[in-house]
């Protein structure tokens, strides 16, 4: 593990090396590539991969989810093999182990539990003589989802996005997951199926998020694509970005931990961990005011890596993307992890809820030694789909809200309009529109 | 004005009526399209435009932005005169006329009231054993908003752009305007400077937006940019979307009026009109259950159009996009008007508060005879930069939240986490990700 000392950096080496690669700066790793030349037929850029999927399933629907799937997932489906059959959900039950569904059911209900906590309502506000302004907060229609499930499956983000939505009150939620071996992982389904998604398809990548978009024969249009993906799903949802909304443009996974002297270097490693070993290109970080810590985290990194099951991808991980930095104190920790924006920011000081006010860019804070990232992911109750590459900056967590959508509400009387007139006539007639006058000047009094 | 009949058409026919092209099958106007001919030396598409304009703001920042704005907007600025010098905002205090400001500050200061009060808090809830969970809310640190400056100046643009922004508690406000004849409207800057807009730039176009996504030597970088614009800047909005976040991609205004046999034809037309003069492509429906009101609606367009200044431009539009709708019952009509997803929907009908909880895709409803759609547009509080060409089936309003980000928070205790290890450790094993339960179970009671 790379050890950084602000002191002999200086700031403003350290602020770049925690500046993230914007995500179309992506390099598509080189086995990948030469699939796609194959496939392709040329050397394209993922953007031009995406782009073409797009445009063709737009143009041609279904005939073009059949040809990419059978390209790309190998699986020869018609279009009326798509949906999941009922037989499918009857097999999964069969294969599902009851201990790891019960658990679950128990992460689903915390997740609810915390969603319904946050549902907001419609608002009213009342005004001069009898005026009332407000907002609607009205749930989208339909919502598709994206569910990973090229290297692994995974039913805790099936929970994670679907559950937000129900709460939210979309009246129909559809998914997507790409087939392995033209199947679907049987948690991944179940999950899908008793919180309330209403069709999942076997499709993925880019062809799935263009069919959700601009809808296809068997694949209805949505209003919203939600969910994190690979790069080719990432620049789809760009690329339909406006012909539906979406959540974010998100990439691999992060953690950023932010410790004092106080915090147990097992924890830090361990946490530091739990990202690495996600992905080549996770991201994982630890800015601490103690250099002894810093010392201790690395000792521990080692240690705990040598009998991980995915150590390969965890070792690739941190050597890329591993660092570790001893900052001049608290605050300045702080300052970084707010420039360096992660995914997951920890907190692993003796009194992290006074650090809490300071920090403005992260997908979610972690408190105390007893609140580890993986909590988070599988079970305490927010939302595991997160902003990532910076982009805390300006994205949410995913939330209530991210289904949900806000209209405003005006009423005015006559006695209200007519003491008001005056201004919106002058301003209409300011910005040359007459019309706007006279729609107002009609309503006077007689 | 043509009058179309369910009960003739059918209700599928009138639906392809209401359904609107997407933001991407715009065509450009001839005179536009033979303009941008000579500026660029190739017929174009505005996508390549501002895929040409958006790269070379990216690579060569100011000069990029300075050769845009000498060719389009005709302003030979060298980077220090991107900024509105402190002479320019006293020429403008010198040019403005008292009334105008003072209606303008009564405008600012209901958009203010009225974003106040759905200010959203930072919350928490409590769980066993003395857990935490909760969500920050947080104001984004720089946002970069547009205000359109070509064929008219609309100072109400920027008190509905830069309030709810002032009142989420963005750091950093920044503005840009395009120039007319090197200048920017005097309203436009005085109305800026008071809300609180910390630096204006005389830019516009897909440089302004290109210049606010990446950063230049002069300009800052920006987390999100807000406001309308025309095809170009919109198709901008969508090509830096990713880099930063953006509000929405707005097109042409709409106005769409469910009215019953209670409405007043005259109001039912004058409302129609405000939104015709806007521009050729703006759109004004009426759907009514009432064929009477329909008739006599028709009428009063038409003599109200002879008298209008702009009344070639509200012609245009209405031949375009104008359209009376007789429904069979109110009902139909507001289903109808949800296909059609208008940025601005009026219930002009006895009882609108009946209707409301069926409106699910609109910017802003306007309930009964005396609340026009202009009285939004300047006054009332609510904002009127709105979704439009059906993306009101997911895009908000314009609102304090579109400056805010939601971060989720979680504090866990020892007992606490020790109660649900197994929980998690089983699911972290369900997806193969050994170091996410190491994390959990380091934890565990020694």
């Amino acid at each position: 593990m790379k050890i950084v000392y602000v002191k002999e950096s200086g700031e403003k080496a350290i602020e770049q090396l925690l500046t993230k690669a914007s995500f179309d700066a992506v390099e598509l790793n080189p086995t990948i590539r030469e699939a796609n030349r194959k496939l392709f037929g040329a050397d394209l850029t993922a953007a031009e991969i995406v782009d073409r999927i797009v445009g063709e399933v737009r143009r041609d629907g279904d005939a073009a989810v059949m040809k990419y799937t059978r390209l790309i997932d190998h699986a020869d489906f018609q279009p009326e093999e798509f949906l999941v059959s009922d037989a499918e959900y009857e097999e999964a039950r069969r294969e599902a182990d009851p201990a790891v569904l019960d658990s679950l059911r128990r992460a689903i209900e915390n997740v609810r539990r915390y969603h319904e906590e946050q549902k907001p309502n419609s608002w009213m506000t009342y005004r001069e003589q009898g005026s009332i302004l407000g907002q609607s907060v009205i749930p989208l229609d339909r919502v598709g989802i994206y569910v990973p499930g090229g290297t692994a499956a995974y039913p805790s983000s099936v929970v994670m996005n679907a559950v937000p939505a129900m709460v939210a009150g979309v009246r129909e939620l559809i998914m997507m997951v790409p087939p392995r071996n033209g199947k679907i992982n049987p948690y991944v389904l179940i999950a899908a199926q008793e919180i309330g998604v209403s069709k999942i398809y076997k499709i993925g990548g880019a062809q799935a998020i263009a069919a959700m978009a601009f809808g296809t024969e068997t694949i209805p249009r949505v209003d919203k694509i939600t969910g994190p993906g690979n790069i080719f799903v990432t620049l789809a949802k760009k690329a339909v970005y406006g012909h539906c909304d979406i959540d974010m443009l998100a990439g691999p996974s992060e953690i950023l931990i932010v410790a004092d002297a106080s915090a147990d270097p097992a924890y830090a490693a361990a946490d530091m961990l739990s990202q690495a070993e996600h992905d080549m290109l996770a991201s994982s970080i630890l800015i601490t005011d103690s250099a002894a810590l810093a010392e201790q985290a690395a000792v521990e990194v080692e240690k705990q890596l040598s009998v991980l099951p995915r150590q390969e991808i965890a070792r690739a991980s941190l050597d890329r993307n591993g660092l570790i930095v001893v900052a001049e104190d608290l605050m300045q920790a702080i300052r970084l992890a707010n420039i360096s924006a992660p995914e997951h920011m920890e907190l692993l000081t003796e009194q992290p809820f006074q650090l809490l006010p300071y920090v403005h860019n992260a997908g979610a804070v972690f408190l105390g030694a007893y609140s580890p990232e993986p909590l988070g992911d599988y079970f305490a109750g927010p939302d595991h789909i997160l902003p990532t590459g910076g982009t805390a900056r300006y994205y949410s967590c995913l939330n209530v809200e991210t289904f949900m959508k806000r209209t405003s509400i005006i009423s005015y009387t006559q006695p209200a309009l007519q003491n008001v007139q005056q201004d919106i006539i002058r301003l209409a007639e300011t910005e040359g529109l007459q019309a706007h006058a006279n729609a107002i000047r009609l309503r006077g009094l007689k």
